[in-house]
């Protein structure tokens, strides 16, 4: 890529069609939540695959995770790591209700926000709290900037599969 | 967000983020088609959803009408757009074998890097070729680096699907 000069501003731009990228993708999974009565999500997305509670839960509980990562504070909802990040889906009962994890989901995702919105441009570029600063030096592209861009995706990942679900309990 | 004088490389650096959050996306899905023999990709995803073969003409297409989107030139398979676009899946016969599938999306990733590598950063800002110079002033967010998050995360959603692919064929 040429280098050349170009308005601070271009950066602060760049930050925000990010942002808004990851905010689509937050709206998009709680928008397939509230689309159905909330028994249908105790159902598996394809038949043998993973709950849709589960995968609620496992998308809360790595948004939450981001908040350490990023430097923006401690976890919300720590237990949530255990069933939903570490273990697969036991297709066991949730400890916690579908609307449960929906407000949790939403809690995590406005804190996250609450934190962006601190965050001057520059310091997306700063390396996430679990790289060391030797590593860092020697790969700058493990920034925070790649940590959104990667959960952003992740968030797309799941979706498609939610967007499985066979449901006709509307909510 | 607050405003800050900063390197201007800053904005390239983003970029590279970003083109290397797609790139990510594109060998995993390459890296999905590389894993069973061709005919596994003739088997729907999940029961009563789409076929890998179609998923992987669909994600083709899709990335192929990025090249006219971004104002890099002419779509090079356009005969993909009916059958892989506007069309469901059919569940008849693909005219394209898989591998054939494969050579095109290869081909079609290849010439959008080649074009990104020609772009400046504020090239990313600029609007993409539908939208108006009328409409871009009332949504500047309507820009080419908006379109590539939004395909970033195309794949990303079509990933998670193609990875319920159940398959034994290794290949």
């Amino acid at each position: 890529m040429q280098t050349q000069t170009i308005n601070p501003s271009a950066t602060e731009q760049m930050i925000q069609m990010v942002l808004n990228s990851w905010t689509n993708q937050n709206k998009a999974v709680i928008s397939f939540f509230n689309k159905y009565n909330d028994d249908a999500y105790l159902n598996e997305v394809a038949p043998g695959r993973n709950r849709a509670i589960y995968l609620l839960g496992h998308l809360t509980a790595t948004n939450d995770s981001l908040l350490p990562l990023l430097g923006l504070g401690d976890k919300l909802y720590p237990e949530l790591e255990t069933p939903f990040q570490i273990n697969a889906d036991d297709k066991k009962p949730v400890k916690q209700t579908v609307a449960e994890l929906k407000q949790y989901w939403e809690k995590v995702n406005a804190t996250l926000t609450e934190g962006f919105a601190k965050m001057l441009s520059h310091d997306w570029l700063e390396r996430h709290t679990r790289v060391s600063a030797e590593d860092f030096a020697l790969d700058p592209s493990r920034n925070k900037l790649t940590v959104l861009l990667g959960r952003t995706s992740h968030q797309s990942y799941h979706l498609g599969q939610l967007n499985f679900l066979k449901a006709d309990l509307k909510a």
